[in-house]
């Protein structure tokens, strides 16, 4: 197998914990709303919002809007503005890379790896989201579903990806911890993939070619793998 | 006179410093984003944002792609997230309440008077304001324009508010920075108006009319104000 030369990384539970940032949110966005008035009990609102978020999608703005609506509330904007604001602080602090994100990225960057972002979701949300990291100058290429009009597993988005950062597919890694999302299109291409397990989890793969080459508990451990793979 | 028993405030620039905190907001992403790789002048590029800003409306969400866009620039989620990230983090950092604001609505309460705010705005986003100021417990009568239907300095929205806090006119103080909007409207229904020296001080008295019955340069002179009132 030839040198591995450049490293692909996923942004949401990959380099920071997205799963645990959105479900703090929620739940402190929730509590306020009860302190504001709600007049909801936590798990009942909780069990709403979830089913919100998902079908007007995350990024719809208006999730507190139709909470309100689909409980039988009056519209009541103190309300929704003591949830925008628990939120909002909430995802703030959550914001932070895992512990070894960063030290991580600056070791492959010291042994001379490409670094790359593959990552679907708005484009400047998710360049928001790696500037407040602090890692938006780490990263030779940041590749973005909405800004590219491609989206994972999309071998294509894999193939732009490698293209610009100037490696062939068996020279570059996919780290990410979705198997549908990160590890199937990767795998497609014929790049090194390996799934990380943080964040949800789920989605487990459907069919044998979607495994991912190697399963590791952390970022860091790209390290070692790199290492054996020469 | 009869004694006043309801004092009503603005929001911006007369329970914090609004001016400044835009004014240093759209400097510090104008920076970042030229940190980020915008090809324009400091000076150059917030002419141009003021321009735009006051084109499309305050409450525009795409600003910063308007300026890139005006400027010539192709589209860049990494300038304009670099913008966003600059923008609410300052816009945050500067949301404080001016330094009497706090003692001066508990010394207030403290003397038995209504408390109201009277305010133009979206209703969300001016709640939000009040929690993120630690006042939004502090007022008996919130009153926002984009709720109501209402806008200062239509004579309707300041009787709204006296109707939701049970005065008349004569036993009501409005206080705030503009001219135009705060101190006109209340005048015509015959509350007394007191206009705060604070943001742009801007919009001078058109007409004779128009005029307050105070200029005061700090809000803890309206304790003052009340007591000469009787």
């Amino acid at each position: 197998m030839p040198k591995i030369k450049a490293v692909f990384f996923d942004v949401d539970d990959t380099l920071y914990d997205s799963t645990l940032q959105a479900e703090t949110a929620r739940k402190n966005a929730i509590k306020a709303m009860i302190g504001a008035g709600l007049s909801l009990g936590e798990q009942e609102a909780m069990k709403s919002l979830k089913h919100i978020v998902k079908k007007f999608g995350s990024n719809y703005p208006r999730h507190f809007h139709e909470l309100l609506k689909e409980s039988g509330h009056d519209n009541n904007p103190h309300i929704i503005a003591a949830g925008l604001v628990a939120y909002h602080n909430t995802k703030l602090t959550y914001l932070v890379p895992f512990r070894d994100t960063v030290p991580t990225l600056l070791s492959l960057r010291d042994r001379n790896y490409k670094l790359g972002v593959i990552t679907n979701g708005l484009a400047v949300k998710q360049w928001e989201k790696l500037i407040r990291l602090g890692v938006q100058h780490v990263f030779d290429v940041v590749i973005i579903s909405k800004e590219t009009g491609l989206k994972k597993p999309d071998p294509e988005i894999f193939r732009l990806a490698l293209k610009e950062i100037g490696c062939n597919p068996g020279e570059a890694a996919m780290l990410g911890d979705r198997v549908d999302r990160d590890i199937a299109g990767a795998n497609e291409v014929g790049m090194l993939t390996v799934q990380l397990m943080k964040g949800r989890r789920r989605n487990p793969p459907k069919e044998p070619k979607e495994e991912p080459d190697y399963v590791v508990p952390d970022l860091r451990d790209i390290l070692d793998i790199l290492e054996k793979e020469g």
